[in-house]
C-alpha cells in the first residue's frame, strides 16, 4: 500500500453481491444442467466461458448464454448470475463482454486480474450495463503481487482466490492441505478485507470427497473469507454447511452476548468456558449471530 | 518498503523496555490483583483501560490508576508497567492519555495501530512524560498492511501482534492451531525486526490450557517474537518457561561454540549430532547462550 | 512492487543456470572431495568461501579453488561450477571476487543479498567475465523484505532461501516443520517467479534422515522452487528423487492430457479419478511432463 491507511470501519453488512457463501462455476454450453443447478440454489451461479469451456467451443458457448438464461428463468434463477469471461488478453475476451452486454446478467467475473485497469477495461465493454457487478479473480503470482492495489480502488465488487491456476502459473504443486497457497491465500483475503469486499476461497477440485471440502472451506472461513468457489453442485450444500453457523457456535455465541448484556458495560473481560472473553471476541459472537439471522 | 534496506546489523541487546518473554494484561480498575501479579513478576505489566474495561467503567478505572500503582508498590512492582489506553479515535483517548500523564508509568500501549502518524499523536499528549515508552498494538487489517511503515521509523518501543481483534476484523475464526493467522503473525515479527524493536507474541485465550498455550508459545519463539501477551496471571510462568532455553537446548548450544572454539577459526562447518553446524547455527547457540545469562 | 504487473506468460524453458533440482555447496578448502561430489552429479556445485570456511582459513580457500577446479576436471566435473563468496559488507569480498575473476567458474553465489544495487556491486569486481551467472542468497530479515525489488530486475539469474541465517537474524528458531519460515520462504517463491528466475530451496540440517529431507524438499517442490540447497553429496540423489516426477504423477499426466487431446478443443473440464480438471491442471500436467522429458 502506498498510502497510509486510516481504520476501515466495522465489517459492513452484506455488499451488492448479496451473501457469497457458495459460488457455483459451471460451463456456459450445457444450460441442460440449469435444473440441477436451480435444486442446489447456490448463492452465485457462473455460467463459465473461460477454462469451463474447450477452446473449440469458445463461440458456441457464447451463443448458449441465452438459452442457459432461459433455462434458468423456467426451474429457478439463483438471486445473482454471472458471466466468467476470458481473459482480457485473450483473442475471445471482446467477443464474449459482446455476448454479455447483449443479454441480463448481474455481472462479469474476470479472471486472471493482474492490472489496476482491468476493471475499467471490462467496464469499458459493458456499455449499456454500467451498473454490472464485477468479480475479480485473483490467480497468478502477477495477481497475488498486485492484488493490495486491484482490490483496493473500489472497482471491484467482490474477488476470489484462485488456488489452481496461482499454483501453476508458480510451477508449483496443489495438495489438500494447501500449505504451499497459505501465504498467497492469505494476503488476498487480507487485500480484499482492505478493499472493504468480500473474498470467495478456492476449489476443491476432488468433488466426491466431502470431507476434503469441508476441511479446506473451514479453514478458508477462519481465515476470513465469505464463501467458497464450488466446481459441482453437490459442494453448494457443503458450502453452506460450513459457512452457516453449528448449533454449539451459536449457543456460544448468545451465552456471550447475553454475558455482557447482564454487566450493562460494567466489566470488560468475561470468563466463560475457560476462556478470557473480551471486547473482539464479543463482537465476534454479535457478528456470528448476524449474519446466522439473528 | 520504499526504500532498499541496508543490513540491520545484529540483534541488538535488550531494548529499553527490557525481556518481554510476559507481558500480562490486567484491568486498571482491579487493584485488587496487585498481590497476585505481584507474586508472579511477569517482565512487563499493562494496566488496561481498553478491552479489559467495559464501557460503563472508563471513567472509574482512569481514577483506579493511582490506586494500583500504590498496590504495586506495597507488594512489589514489576520492572516495567505500562498503561493501555483506548485507541485513538475512540471519544476515551484524550482523557485516558490525561489521566497516564498526571501518574509516573513508564509508558503507553497504543491499540489498534494504523497510522504513521499514531505515534506522535500519542506523544503528543504526553507533555511533561516525553520520555514514555510505546508499545504499538498490531491488531487489525489495516494495522497489518501498515506495519512496516508504522513500525519501521522509531517511533515504537516494541509491538505486539493482536490475533483476536485481527480476526475478528477479518471476519474470520480463531483456532488453536492459528493457520488463519500464520501470514499476519509472520509478517508483524519480520516487520518489528526490520524496525528493530521486539514483539510480543498473540495471547491465548484458554488460560487454563497450560498446554495449548505452550505450543502457541512455542511457534512464536520459533518465528521470532520476543514473548508473549499473557490475560492470566498463571500464564507469566508458562511463557517464562518457553522463552527460557531448556537444559538441552543449553548443553547443545555450549557444545557448538566449544566445538568451533577449539578449532580456532578454522573449518567453517561441523558435525554435530548428525546436522552440519555452520555459522547460523554458530550465531543462534551464541545468541541463546547470553540471552539465558552465560 | 511500485508498479503494476502485466502478466509475466508461462513458465518458460530453464533458465541459463539450467536444471537447479540440486545445488550442492562445499568448502572450497576441500578439493580432496572432488572425486565424492563427481560421483553425485549435483546440477549444480557451488565451491564455498563463506560459511563454509573459518575465518582462519579465508586466504588460503581462495588459493584452494584452482586445485579444486583441478581436481573437478579430473574426476568430472558438475555441469555448473559456481563460487560462493563472502558477503558484500565483509573485509573478505574484494579478496573473494579478485580469486574468483582469476579462474574460469561459471558464476558467482552472493549471500545476503538485501539491495538493489548487490548485483551491479559484484559485477563490478568481474572485470574479463562480465557474462558470469550470478545467483542471489535471500537469507536476512531485510532480505526478504527488499527481494521484490532485488529478484524482479533481471540482476541475478537465479536465487536460493537461506532459512538458517534468516531465523537467525529475525532470532527465531528452525524446526523440521519449518512454520516459522513459511511465510518467508512462500514470498522469496513469489519473488523470484516475478523476477522470471527459478528459485532454490533451503537446507536440511540433519544430512542424515532422509526422510526429513524427503518432506521439506516435498513442500518446497509445492510451492514452486526448482530444487533444493544441498550441504551433504548424500543429499544430491534424495533431490533428484523428489524434484523428478513419480511414476504415478507422469500416469496421471498423461492420461490427463490425453484426456484433453482426444475432445480435440470442445469440453473445457474432465472428470478423471474423482477430480474436476480444467485448463490450469492441464498445463500443469503438460509442465510435468515437458520437465520430465516427455
Amino acid at each position: 500500500m502506498t498510502a497510509p491507511l486510516g481504520p476501515l470501519g466495522p465489517l459492513g453488512p452484506l455488499g451488492p453481491l448479496g451473501p457469497l457463501r457458495s459460488v457455483l462455476f459451471t460451463p456456459a454450453d450445457k444450460p441442460d444442467r440449469a435444473r440441477r443447478i436451480a435444486e442446489t440454489q447456490p448463492d452465485c451461479l457462473v455460467l463459465d466461458l473461460e477454462d469451463g469451456v474447450g477452446i473449440a467451443d469458445k463461440a458456441s458457448a457464447r451463443t448458449a448464454l441465452a438459452g442457459f438464461a432461459q433455462a434458468l428463468a423456467e426451474h429457478g434463477r439463483p438471486t445473482v448470475v454471472l458471466v466468467r469471461v476470458n481473459a482480457i488478453d485473450t483473442e475471445w475476451f471482446a467477443d464474449d463482454m459482446a455476448a454479455v452486454a447483449a443479454i441480463s446478467f448481474d455481472g462479469v467475473v474476470v479472471p486472471k486480474v493482474e492490472r489496476v485497469t482491468d476493471a475499467a477495461t471490462v467496464r469499458s465493454h459493458l456499455g449499456a450495463s454500467p451498473a454490472a457487478l464485477l468479480l475479480a479473480g485473483i490467480e497468478s503470482a502477477a495477481g497475488v503481487a498486485t492484488c493490495e492495489d486491484t482490490l483496493g480502488r473500489g472497482s471491484f465488487d467482490a474477488c476470489y482466490f484462485g488456488a489452481e491456476d496461482f499454483i501453476t502459473d508458480m510451477g508449483g504443486v496443489r495438495t489438500p492441505a494447501g500449505t504451499e497457497v497459505l501465504y498467497a491465500r492469505s494476503r488476498v483475503a487480507l487485500a480484499a478485507r482492505l478493499g472493504r469486499i468480500p473474498a470467495v476461497d478456492q476449489i476443491v477440485s476432488s468433488f466426491r470427497d466431502d470431507d476434503a471440502f469441508r476441511a479446506d472451506a473451514r479453514l478458508g472461513r477462519e481465515i476470513g473469507f465469505s464463501g467458497k468457489l464450488c466446481i459441482h453442485p453437490a459442494q453448494v450444500a457443503l458450502a453452506h454447511e460450513i459457512y452457516r453457523a453449528t448449533e454449539a457456535e451459536l449457543i456460544r455465541a448468545r451465552h456471550i452476548v447475553a454475558a455482557f448484556e447482564s454487566r450493562d458495560g460494567h466489566g470488560g473481560v468475561v470468563s466463560y468456558d475457560g476462556q478470557m472473553i473480551d471486547a473482539p471476541m464479543l463482537t465476534r459472537a454479535k457478528d456470528l449471530l448476524a449474519r446466522n439471522g439473528e
